[in-house]
């Protein structure tokens, strides 16, 4: 199901292939964002165009709407948003577990009230893998505790032996449950541990122990320091097996991609992209320009000079500063397919990069230029 | 300019060919209305793969944001907003017109405070024509004043005279400042008097006098019944040149535009399509649906089934109406892209039947279609 296709020589970074039903992912890989069943502001067409392979969808939000039985009776999500390649459903953990005065948690799983309505809930880990069943999704993760950041030693030990006990049961119930609508369906565990070595390294370990198709690194990115990151994505690394794919959740900036690629890392998904873009933020080969500034209010120059994407291609920056002033939807369109088409053609360098023998140079050249435009960084930050 | 290629028996619809300097337009022609220099929620290729030949943009806005400094720097409102085919622009005097409080008319023009800082500026025949020579459109129109409905036959007649000398001093700012930009631009004056066709008649008879490379008819839409807008429609027509192009500014349902064409209009804007569809209503061969109903919920027919857009060849009303609900972007640009694809089909197929010699079965045929599916109409009228 994963073939790794080239292996760096001087750091982790590796290429491979995934096999899902819907179609193979070239890793490393970076998977949009698709919350609601939509990645917001573009068409599948134009997610197609921009090269995504594979995207993600929030299982808490679809959950609740359109509801399972409209997603069932479409013949699963993929007929339902018409997005004919694999998609990856997170278990609705992390967004349950957002809900802070919303939500029980027991041995058992999680008792919840909707954002929407206040009407209670319960996801456990058996749940959660037939609620995935009947979305179809090329990939499922288990239902696990994202730890708060910061959290103590004690809570995150508590917390990660119940996950990797949820762990367990979630691979029982794929067992129990088979795929709905013919096509197979991965399982991926999901270390946690917060920022602790040693949990970090039993979580991984019983995961492992327990046996799953792909292993996530989630519970990073909440806010402890980058450097940090990067030293619980080595310490996971060392444990998990070489031959399945890593998925760090959530993560991030460029850099951290960068970083994280040449730690072993696999896959990624982060709204950053969309999100950041219709913010005005938009990324380019030597740094961030936030567009809301007052001097690009003439410029006539492309986003990014360098960039391939519909928006640099055809729109100048004062066109799009001024469609993002006057609220108009094309500027969040224009902005969200610049940003995907930069994280998707960082992924492309990346893998062209290991697969030429030259990731180490790449790497370094590649963050050193991302980092050349300063100006722009303390907009860049507030936003965030 | 204007060359008439066929003339309907049975009514005055005709077809022809508009010839501009960014292209040529086949009337009956219906143009999407791009306020702020952007179709609302569709990028400009999406414009032109609808079949888009002429799109509208308001001066009044374009004027406060970006400004002209802004477009005459990047050579003209075409190469600001990257539309290669024809732009129409209105006078800015509707909008300012609408300002209520915010203005203040005499016979030099029309004083007004923005609307977004409450800053002074001034319209004069003179300005208006200044300002759409720097944004470079196709096609100008006079500056006018819209009169209010309802308005007496003393306010009608005094206002109509007011603006017949706006359009001479037009007129005459045309042939004192050339074109900008190096291609000519069109200048179309503007029939009003309010719903008494006397004063229609004199307009139309003025306007003729001074010459121009086109008429509309504006002022209508404004609350009054549809057949008093037909019928001033037809009081207009016996003394407009056959020709030159019609053009009736902000009109209207597919209906409307259908009367409109037998009674030899030729040209189109409004923001029904792009307006409602953001609102959930969609047009129909058959009528129009408000997919907020709850029996969309698990439709999965496309919005029209005899429909050749990307919307309805790829979603269903159950994904429409989902991403609608959860308020996704997505959700905004389909609707668009169906609903304008709708209009544009309507006046092909109009063109199509004028030159088959068939329009009077055609409009009977269609009329009654458009008319058969009742039951969304009154979610449909409320959101009008």
């Amino acid at each position: 199901m994963f073939e790794i296709t080239c292996k760096s020589k001087k750091s982790k970074a590796r290429t491979g292939k995934l096999h899902t039903a819907h179609g193979v992912i070239d890793t490393p890989a970076f998977m949009p964002v698709g919350t609601q069943g939509s990645v917001k502001a573009v068409t599948p067409l134009q997610v197609k165009e921009i090269g995504a392979q594979i995207i993600l969808c929030n299982t808490y939000h679809l959950y609740l709407r359109p509801g399972l039985a409209v997603i069932k009776k479409a013949g699963g999500l993929h007929k339902f948003i018409h997005w004919k390649r694999p998609i990856l459903t997170d278990s609705g953990g992390y967004q349950v577990f957002s809900l802070n005065d919303l939500r029980d948690i027991d041995e058992a799983g999680v008792t919840f009230k909707s954002h929407l309505d206040g009407s209670a809930h319960v996801f456990t880990p058996e749940s959660v893998v037939h609620i995935q069943r009947q979305l179809g999704s090329d990939i499922m993760m288990v239902l696990d505790e994202c730890a708060p950041f910061p959290c103590d030693l004690e809570y995150a030990r508590r917390s990660n032996a119940m996950t990797v006990r949820w762990a367990e049961r979630c691979k029982l119930a794929v067992e129990n449950q088979g795929p709905l609508y013919g096509h197979s369906q991965a399982l991926f565990g999901i270390v946690q541990g917060s920022v602790y070595p040693e949990i970090r390294t039993q979580s991984a370990q019983a995961l492992v122990r327990i046996g799953f198709d792909g292993y996530a690194i989630g519970g990073l990115a909440v806010g402890e320091p980058a450097e940090v990151m990067y030293h619980i994505i080595d310490v996971c690394q060392t444990v998990l097996p070489t031959d399945k794919p890593r998925y760090l959740m959530g993560v991030g900036t460029p850099a951290n991609l960068i970083e994280a690629v040449s730690r072993g890392v696999d896959m990624f998904d982060c709204v950053l992209p969309t999100r950041n873009g219709r913010n005005a933020n938009l990324f380019t080969r030597t740094g961030t320009i936030n567009l809301r500034n007052a001097k690009y209010k003439a410029d006539f120059t492309p986003p990014d000079g360098e960039c391939g994407c519909y928006t640099c291609r055809t729109f100048t920056r004062a066109y799009l500063k001024h469609l993002l002033q006057v609220k108009e939807i094309l500027g969040l369109q224009l902005a969200t397919i610049h940003n995907l088409w930069f994280y998707l053609w960082l992924m492309r360098e990346a893998r062209n990069a290991i697969l030429a023998h030259g990731f180490s140079a790449w790497k370094t050249e590649t963050l050193q230029r991302l980092d050349s435009e300063k100006e722009d960084k303390e907009t860049m930050s507030t936003s965030l």
